[in-house]
């Protein structure tokens, strides 16, 4: 049974219900608004190979398909390439050996990068840190010994071999152990190429400090900057996570060239749920890229109690990571989510031709007024400045 | 009958589709998903005097009412301010004599003020130039005519005495004609305070150049940066129609101090309303304040016909200008919209205490690191800005 002020963990996904219960006369119209056009059309749905079909219901998890088209141009080819990604549980119970953890999160993970690469994705992207429980709502450092080399770590191995088995660009959050700087501990992306070879990382920009999200416990902000990937399959990015809030995390990956910028996550539903549709979106927008939200799916127990800083008892859980991942188009339309409580995989077609075609209609760029705002942010971070306030001289 | 891939004028909001066909068991998941929740329960409707709610009847105009609440503090008592908007055709025909024009749209929007101000509304906010047809589609410079100035216009002086009636503050948003500089033109909005006096103006910061909105013909970039107006009932800020695409532009008004960032926007369905949604409702969830997204309403036809840059034959309208005007916290709950296809007032309660109460849990503000994109900033602006792109060695 599901509560009229909206449960947490009792339905699916909006999509769902939409499509079973607005009548086909106004269903076209709500999803116009809601999830826009591309191309003038509804989202179209992908295709699906029956054997990766079949391999989705056998090892039980949701997979969805869809296509973003561009206009065709005379002077381009289109540039179409398939992306992947993939939201999973925690499969194995936190309280066992740390080693059996992984080696089940391996299995469980490799299979599905496996049924990507089956089903053709030529880029994919996995949750933020997908080796290890999301456990930086315990503040208990042991679980550090999860964190891996982005050189040589096991995730990262794992990574390779089947970036090099199916000719795949990944991308692989891990929990970062940097020993060539005195065993520091970053939030990482290591982005691997489809030659198996580790072209380079990016380090987590922004670190929340908020709920459960008790990150700042663990890593600082990271020292990367804003890197461009540029892949055999196209110029990407990576916001990992809390960047996602920060619209100039996104911009600035933009501006660099990134033309796909992907944001693994581990993000809850009674912090930010509804935010999760609009922010991804938004950057999708603003920034002529497509923008890939990846949320972790499921709800994890430790084995020790902790508080979340809300006056509330101490409990094990940290809420219901709610899937949802998705993938916006510049051109403002979106996806539905994956499911809200299993594992997922999405392949999305995406004519990235579209990224320059929205830049070319709307003009975000040249209207942007970058040199007004590089002066604002100038004075803004003197310890002196004066907001520009102008008082009613009335009062 | 409306078609199944969306049509632009045939439905009046998604909201009541989703309330008419939603089962009560859904509805509430779904609404919290889409719309969020304002300390933790659905955005409260707002009771209305019922002699305001038979002004909107006999006057044929959309009412709606909202409460967005902030938690109760200890040190600071809440501070409660009930917000107007305004969304409106332009009622007279295009064709008449200019005088004609601006009688109708006064005696109609004149209307509107008084009932906002009768509903006990103390800041008010009009839309997008609303003493003129939004007739920059037709590059013709005789509407320049209804520039007029900022200090002393017949519109700003409607609202003045509007403002010192209801003791209520008004953002009059105009075409400018700005003598002292030789006749320039600019896209302003007046701040008159609630003694009736002018606080001050914005002029629209970005400027689009995008399918109908030729507003680059008529006028040019504002040059009054980012000021936020510290009225009576709270310190506001107006970020104009196409600023609403740029984040930086949100951002730095909320940077300065903002807790309510009013949008008076007039856009048309086929080119932005599923952005609609999104980009004011990112902001105030990203700055920490409110965001006031007002659309202009209905469709707006011309004397003469004009061509759009998209190849298609001269036609004399704008297409549909959607309304759905609303309201969006830094909680990331918003209301629903005014309706698709009238005009509209809105009267929404919220206690700008939420503002620094979200701040304080998310801490955006602290998470930000502005300096490393202060630095960013300067490097980007140099012609020879080389991006951080990262090749895979490999190819």
């Amino acid at each position: 049974m599901m509560s009229t002020n909206g449960s947490l963990s009792g339905f699916d996904g909006v999509e769902d219900i939409l499509e079973k219960y607005i009548p086909p006369e106004h269903l076209g119209s709500v999803k116009r608004v809601l999830y826009g056009q591309n191309c003038g059309s509804p989202v179209a749905a992908l295709a699906l190979d029956p054997s990766v079909v079949q391999i989705s219901k056998d090892a039980d998890f949701d997979l969805k398909g869809f296509t973003f088209s561009a206009l065709p141009e005379q002077l381009r080819p289109s540039r179409v390439v398939r992306v992947g990604l993939i939201q999973n549980k925690t499969p194995a119970s936190t309280s066992l050996p740390f080693s059996e953890q992984r080696a089940a999160v391996h299995d469980r993970v490799g299979q599905l990068i496996d049924t990507a690469g089956a089903g053709g994705a030529k880029i994919l992207c996995l949750q933020e840190t997908w080796p290890i429980p999301f456990a930086f709502c315990t503040r208990e450092k042991s679980w550090c010994e999860f964190a891996e080399s982005a050189e040589t770590g096991p995730s990262v191995a794992l990574c390779q071999r089947a970036a090099r088995r199916w000719g795949m660009v990944i991308i692989c959050p891990i929990l970062e152990r940097d020993s060539a700087h005195g065993e520091t501990i970053w939030n990482t992306a290591v982005v691997i190429g489809n030659n198996g070879n580790i072209i380079g990382k990016h380090r987590k920009n922004h670190i929340p400090r908020v709920g459960d999200f008790n990150e700042s416990t663990y890593y600082m902000e990271g020292n990367t900057g804003h890197p461009v990937f540029e892949t055999a399959f196209g110029r990407i990015a990576v916001n990992i996570c809390y960047g996602r809030h920060h619209p100039m995390n996104w911009q600035v990956f933009a501006m660099n060239g990134a033309e796909i910028i992907f944001n693994p996550s581990a993000t809850v539903g009674e912090l930010s749920e509804p935010l999760w549709g609009i922010e991804a979106r938004n950057a999708a927008i603003a920034n002529g890229a497509f923008a890939v939200g990846i949320n972790r799916v499921g709800t994890e127990t430790f084995p020790n109690e902790f508080t979340s800083g809300d006056g509330k008892p101490a409990h094990t859980d940290f809420g219901h990571f709610y899937g949802s991942s998705y993938v916006a188009a510049p051109d403002g339309s979106r996806t539905p989510g994956l499911a809200r409580h299993r594992d997922g995989l999405m392949l999305v077609d995406m004519d990235l031709n579209l990224c320059r075609q929205t830049k070319d209609k709307w003009g975000f760029q040249m209207t942007a007024r970058y040199e007004m705002y590089a002066e604002f942010f100038q004075k803004y971070i003197q310890p002196d400045y004066q907001p520009q306030i102008i008082r009613d001289p009335s009062l």
